[in-house]
């Protein structure tokens, strides 16, 4: 897949009004499903698929910046544990899931992928509240 | 979770038969289910659970480790896209699911936590083998 059919890089997902903000060199944005609640994405900027053909300086900014954002998504959702995961097998552009796991988790010993659930997508206010609370969070 | 009742600091977890090598932070080991040939973790020699509890330094050595070894899975087992996967749902102890993706994947747009199947415990000769070649591309 090269940049011309990415989905990612022709800016047709995430959709912008998810964006929660730019974090170097990735942008996180809120995942359409929050049945999960404060599930995440974080998508680099550019295209590239897997981690050992990014420079070494720009894969440290974004684990970096991956560590950062799941540290705020975990204080702001009581996570009693993250789960990060880079997979990339529908649309291999790198972006990073993280999703916080809290008490109230239906599955908590399990991947999220395991438990069949309807998505939950919240109105428009609810998804701004939600996006606000974290960029509240990030920018302390 | 304390260092004291976490399995991998004691040394339970993973068995030391499946140990590929020294990867800097962290070791790495053939998972014991070969269903997806490849499968390993690679396991931080101390005990942490979240990305952003590591020193900076000893962070970026960890991605560098998981892009290394990643890279090396994907051409010894002709992976179409690697997973890289940290949960710790039931063990927090930090280690990565680095899942080698083929051309022959049972559900390839899936994660692999979706497929169910009987794993597949390699013979030790088999084990040995594998580990063997995985070993030979790290050092070229």
């Amino acid at each position: 897949m090269s940049t011309i059919d990415c989905r990612a890089c022709a800016g047709d997902w995430p959709p912008a009004e998810a964006l929660i903000g730019d974090c170097g060199p990735a942008n996180a944005y809120l995942h359409s499903d929050q049945f999960l609640p404060g599930w995440t994405l974080l998508v680099l900027k550019r295209h590239a698929t897997e981690l050992w053909q990014l420079h070494r300086d720009e894969r440290h900014a974004l684990i970096d910046a991956v560590a950062q954002l799941a540290g705020a998504l975990a204080e702001v959702y009581e996570a009693r544990k993250m789960n990060y995961e880079l997979l990339g097998n529908e649309l291999p552009h790198i972006h990073w899931h993280l999703v916080p796991r809290r008490a109230d988790d239906p599955a908590p010993r399990r991947p999220v992928w395991t438990h069949a659930h309807e998505p939950r997508i919240l109105s428009p206010g609810d998804q701004r509240a939600r996006i606000g609370a974290i960029r509240a969070r990030l920018k302390r």
